[in-house]
């Protein structure tokens, strides 16, 4: 009854609006809402503090006061002084992961084992060191996973859609891209000149965006072969597509470690690939078979079985294509043929393990992008928590005194926890205890664009509870769009191991990649080995 | 045309999903959803690239390098020993403050003075060392103020709506809130035992829920006056409004410094306060007169003026209500009669630092929350934009080495930056490079609730370009409530000053005081003073 009240306030608004009083618009604005807001906060108080659970154990404030004890210990037990040197750096992204999936993902991991959720961890949420990295490209405000692999793996901020090449090329300018001046390098070809082991890991596609910051100077992201690049108008020759530079170019055809889907990029139409699908190649070069030529004792491995029997010792340099295109998600995929990120990141840390350099890895979690922009909330969870899985077994199976983790995003998305849903209510479900002004729930993860708006023809929102609840459900968005965008606001950084406590402040998320060269003293700053 | 394309795929996923093929249900979305996302980029890439500004100067890869070998020069110089102990804590809140209004509002901060805005900074973001503080309560997987202030104030979660009690407690219970076990202790009061001074400052009302969480024990935080107390079936004699508390308990009673809104909370309904209004008491207590006769060298403030010519060396305590209810809008406010929260930031600090044994201060930017609950963002960042100066001035005026300054939010709000605006694009505008599948452009800025859902009979959203533009707009929204809602993502913790270094990491949001409090050497846990 309040809610139907505080609707029929609000016309009060637009009538203050238009009266000309002698108060100013926004103090009419003010006054209004602040009497709207206040009655509203009556009644909010009861609303909102009614029926919810409380966990026994929480009434205690003792309870808080020995969490706070755990907390305060662990900072305390921390190194003050941390001189270590990183032999290896293993960096990992959680594509189009802020914040609001981080603590979604966080209560869906506690949720999957029985409890309210809420008071779970993320295994990289209990780094020791944690800092705010700032996303935007040099010509967008919010940004995109090629601009920023450029700036997270070469430590340059460059327009969207470019890769490893600076601000001065233009969106699709092939020729701005070939000069010089304008290519960047990236970490792992600074690492290579120091004599360490590089590669990379995707659940998306070995030419994708995050991981060709790696290797990769392109003017555009989507040159990720021959037949892309002309599509784009431009001459293939002259711009060799993203695949090519993998295989052929510097650093790319160094790496030991490449796993990712994205096969059919590599071979030509004329040849079906493991799984099935025709190439996408034109140019008729298939470059698997030139990397193998390249590569005597290099394997290739396009399932599963393979990459578990494979013998690590043996094979000098990997490549795993798992499927043509982008790796199924996690909860689509066939668990027999198609590898973990866990499973992949075990191999590669595996592998690359064997140089007494040490090494450099840059592992994604691509597909979270993939859940929030078709806003299908659990797939983007699922994949946070493959994600953070994979983190747990990397920090298991290294030194924490010469491995140095950095798990960031590289931007976020649109979606937030919203309203004032009670403890452990489902985090895909719909929030039991708020409505919108017609009486209507709504859900607890909303999107700003996206595919549905779920409105009925009078342009109301329709009830959410049988419709939300499959893990693929599609969660209600605002702006009607194809797909979810991505957002502007900071995203989390956590590190742990060698020299992480530099991982903290805000920064640049182009000052990522020379603060792992720093701790792993490779590229041309400042270095840690310098002191 | 691409778009309109896109938008014909979307059937296609119904009929897949009723046709019942081999494939799984989740398979045949992600099948089409890959399809579509596809085409998507593929079109996107050349939409979001076209068309944006860069700053020439950004075009050099060695404009980045600088501003890295800065960031790493800058922590590098951090003494790797803190050992200083903490003489002042200075907490500034930013009420209802997400990730995404502070980046927002560094945005708008850099371009009111001309620049693109998204390379500005906000002056807490320039402190050493930040964490993350996970925000939810005992009973609410999203909160509200009252349960956060018992976070970071007693360092208890407890149950949405409670202030200084534990969850044991439920929303208005007298009872349970009275009983001795339930009832918590604050860092105020811990300093006050260890000889410090303390206070706050607020632009809310002396009784708003932040500042309380310093103060008040109560089991509804509307219970501001008798009068609330007994609106809510309850015995104001029993259960002791925040006021009567503020004035008359331990450690309210104590406080050298109180200033905010919300006089009538002080004043019988016989009485008209300094601002013209009367007061809201019905026991016809004049709690401000109360206060006067308990502190004889006390001084009652009311106006920037009283406030400005106070002399804070013969005043033992100073006592502020700036407005009967809540302090105005800093874009609202008569400036000659409203002090800001830097100036009541200033003299706060001035008259708390005359105590050898130092003091503990909290400062809140309360409006912050009501802009953004209002969906007003302009209200929201300009407010942001006072709390940064205010955190500046706090900064400017207090010796870094004995005076430890932690910054956070208590929750989030459901507002996101989104879609792939231009660098420099109006924070509070348009965004100009992408629209929906109806071609509509959408705002930046866009909120999950709120009062203004922008759509026309049809349920399709309108254009904005005319609507927003002026600081009070209201941005829109997707969920039709009276006000917008808190989200529940994690929020920033940023700190400097003595062990501003364990302020990093993930933390329970109940662990900040206790970080504070070993910091200086107060309560009843481990104290760095121990070492």
């Amino acid at each position: 009854m309040h809610l139907f009240e505080m609707h029929l306030l609000f016309p009060i608004l637009e009538l203050l609006a238009l009266a000309g009083t002698a108060l100013s618009r926004v103090q009419e604005v003010h006054n209004v809402l602040e009497l709207t807001g206040q009655k509203a906060s009556r009644e909010f108080s009861t609303d909102v503090a009614n029926g919810k659970y409380t966990p026994p154990e929480e009434m205690d404030p003792q309870f808080w006061y020995k969490i706070a004890d755990e907390e305060i210990a662990k900072r305390l037990a921390l190194p003050q002084l941390n001189t270590d040197k990183a032999k290896n750096v293993i960096m990992f992204l959680g594509d189009g992961m802020p914040l609001a999936t981080v603590t979604a993902a966080r209560i869906l991991k506690g949720q999957r084992q029985g409890k309210t959720g809420e008071e779970s961890s993320l295994s990289f949420e209990r780094f020791p060191y944690s800092g705010l990295s700032r996303t935007y490209c040099a010509n967008a405000q919010v940004p995109d996973s090629a601009c920023t692999a450029t700036a997270y793996l070469c430590g340059v901020k460059t327009n969207i859609i470019n890769i490893g090449v600076s601000a001065a090329v233009n969106f699709n300018n092939c020729t701005a891209s070939q000069d010089p001046a304008n290519r960047l390098t990236s970490i792992a070809e600074w690492s290579q000149d120091s004599g360490k082991s590089t590669g990379f890991v995707t659940t998306t596609t070995l030419t994708h965006a995050s991981p060709s910051g790696a290797y990769a100077k392109t003017a555009n992201r989507m040159w990720q072969c021959d037949t892309d690049v002309t599509k784009y108008g431009v001459d293939a020759s002259t711009c060799i597509d993203m695949a090519t530079q993998l295989v052929t170019q510097t650093p790319g055809k160094n790496f030991e470690v490449m796993f990712g889907g994205g096969m059919g990029k590599f071979l030509p139409k004329t040849v079906r690939d493991s799984h099935g699908k025709i190439g996408e190649r034109s140019d008729g070069v298939n470059l698997l078979a030139r990397w193998q030529a390249l590569h005597a004792k290099g394997a290739l491995v396009t399932n599963r079985k393979q990459l578990l029997s494979l013998n690590v010792s043996t094979a000098t340099n990997i490549i795993g294509a798992f499927q043509s295109g982008l790796m199924d998600f996690h909860m689509d995929a066939d668990a027999s043929y198609q590898p973990t990120l866990s499973e992949l990141t075990e191999v590669a840390i595996k592998k690359l393990s064997q140089n007494e350099n040490g090494y450099f890895v840059f592992i994604e979690g691509g597909l979270i992008d993939y859940g929030n922009h078709y806003t299908q909330a659990g797939y983007a969870l699922d994949e946070a928590l493959e994600f953070e899985k994979a983190i747990e077994l990397a920090r298991n199976i290294t030194d924490i005194k010469d491995t140095l983790i950095v798990v960031t995003a590289d931007h976020g998305h649109a979606v937030s926890i919203a309203g004032y849903p009670g403890r452990g209510t489902p985090i895909l479900g719909v929030n039991q205890h708020d409505t919108d002004i017609n009486g209507v729930k709504y859900s607890v993860l909303n999107y700003a664009a996206g595919p549905n708006q779920y409105l009925d023809e009078n342009g109301q929102r329709i009830p959410l509870d049988d419709i939300l609840g499959p893990d693929d459900a599609i969660m209600p968005s605002y702006i009607a769009k194809e797909i979810g965008v991505h957002s502007g606001e900071d995203v989390g950084v956590w590190a742990s191991g060698p020299q992480s406590h530099l991982f903290t402040g805000v920064m640049q998320q182009s000052t990522i990649p020379h603060l792992m060269a720093y701790a792993s003293c490779v590229g041309s700053g400042k270095k840690v080995c310098d002191n």
